[in-house]
């Protein structure tokens, strides 16, 4: 199975770096921590960073009740996650690009109302960025619940695209005498830095010490 | 001076979080790798991940003119820089977030027609990710300038936005036996790969081995 290229998903630029299958979009939006959500108001679009999760084939957002400027159901979006993986050095100036995969999902927002779905939809957004942290937080109250939207995008017009390999330069430039290679980039962890009012008794999860992307 | 807040970027939700004076703009900008570029096509929105440089008070990009969903001159734009620095663990699932800086620029692109802000910005685009580099890689020929759109976006109607210090729990959840704080995260480098191409006479520069952001 793969997605079905559509018109607003197909790559007329460098179609080779193109990805429709679910593995690759799958393994993208998992690895990523954060998306950017394209969405109009009054004619302006927004590029919005915020954290998502996915569950099979639907992507889940929060949905901010409180901002004028805020995600809502019925919203047309474009979820973009990007991975940036390193800067490609070619030996001419042109050629230079990044190493990156990246996701993007069309649709539509929907307002997630069924209970059961939206307790695991807001467990998920919690693990997508912390694996095994939902079973030491406070789960939330009926208030909070109450108080957060949650919305979904089915993945259903996705794309990805996937740089990888070496730098491409024009034959003639093989010759010059340019450092050319790729610098990879990665996220990596710090030091956790505890609560200043944590209680020091409190022990360290190991999911926060291990953490890794 | 200060960018003045408009009705799109005056923060509703958490406005404690918002900054619009130009050193912090300025700093979040420039230290940022890629941006995430929202626009409009047929009244779908995309958020298009792609590289950008600042030069005093205007954002430089890339047009794309071989792609049909790509950046024109013209177009109403949000162009966000996120720099995610870790992730807050509340005690509650409730007061999760991310630790980060982002800058939010609203306007339109302008196509940039002097020959010497084009050259000026495609030398700040390649300086922008690896300061150094330009000094090395090979410049653009005619033919290439000539193939290459630079679109300028005025830094007019900005507004940054900045998470930083320990979790928020409520009160009552102090007592509560979680561990709470910050795993802080950056972008860092891995070991440069030389392309497979590449004359091994030809040595690495130290700009690329010492590169940080």
């Amino acid at each position: 199975m793969t997605y079905r290229p559509t018109q607003r998903t197909s790559l007329r630029r460098l179609p080779e770096r193109a990805r429709y299958d679910p593995e690759t979009v799958h393994s993208i939006l998992d690895e990523g921590s954060i998306c950017h959500v394209a969405f109009v108001v009054d004619g302006q679009p927004y590029a919005l960073p915020t954290g998502y999760a996915r569950m099979g084939e639907r992507l889940y957002l929060h949905g901010s009740t409180g901002s004028r400027l805020g995600l809502r159901p019925g919203m047309d979006v474009c979820v973009t996650v990007t991975l940036l993986d390193g800067i490609v050095l070619a030996r001419s100036a042109f050629h230079h690009s990044f190493q990156y995969r990246s996701v993007m999902v069309l649709g539509r927002t929907e307002l997630v109302t069924d209970p059961a779905e939206k307790d695991a939809a807001l467990t998920a957004l919690v693990e997508h960025f912390m694996p095994g942290r939902s079973a030491d937080a406070r789960a939330g109250s009926r208030r909070e619940l109450a108080a957060t939207a949650v919305l979904a995008v089915p993945l259903e017009e996705v794309s990805a695209k996937v740089r990888t390999g070496d730098p491409k330069d024009d034959e003639e430039d093989y010759g010059l005498p340019v450092w050319a290679g790729i610098l990879p980039l990665a996220i990596q962890p710090g030091e956790p830095i505890p609560d200043s009012r944590l209680d020091p008794t409190v022990p360290m999860p190991s999911y926060v010490r291990e953490w890794k992307r």
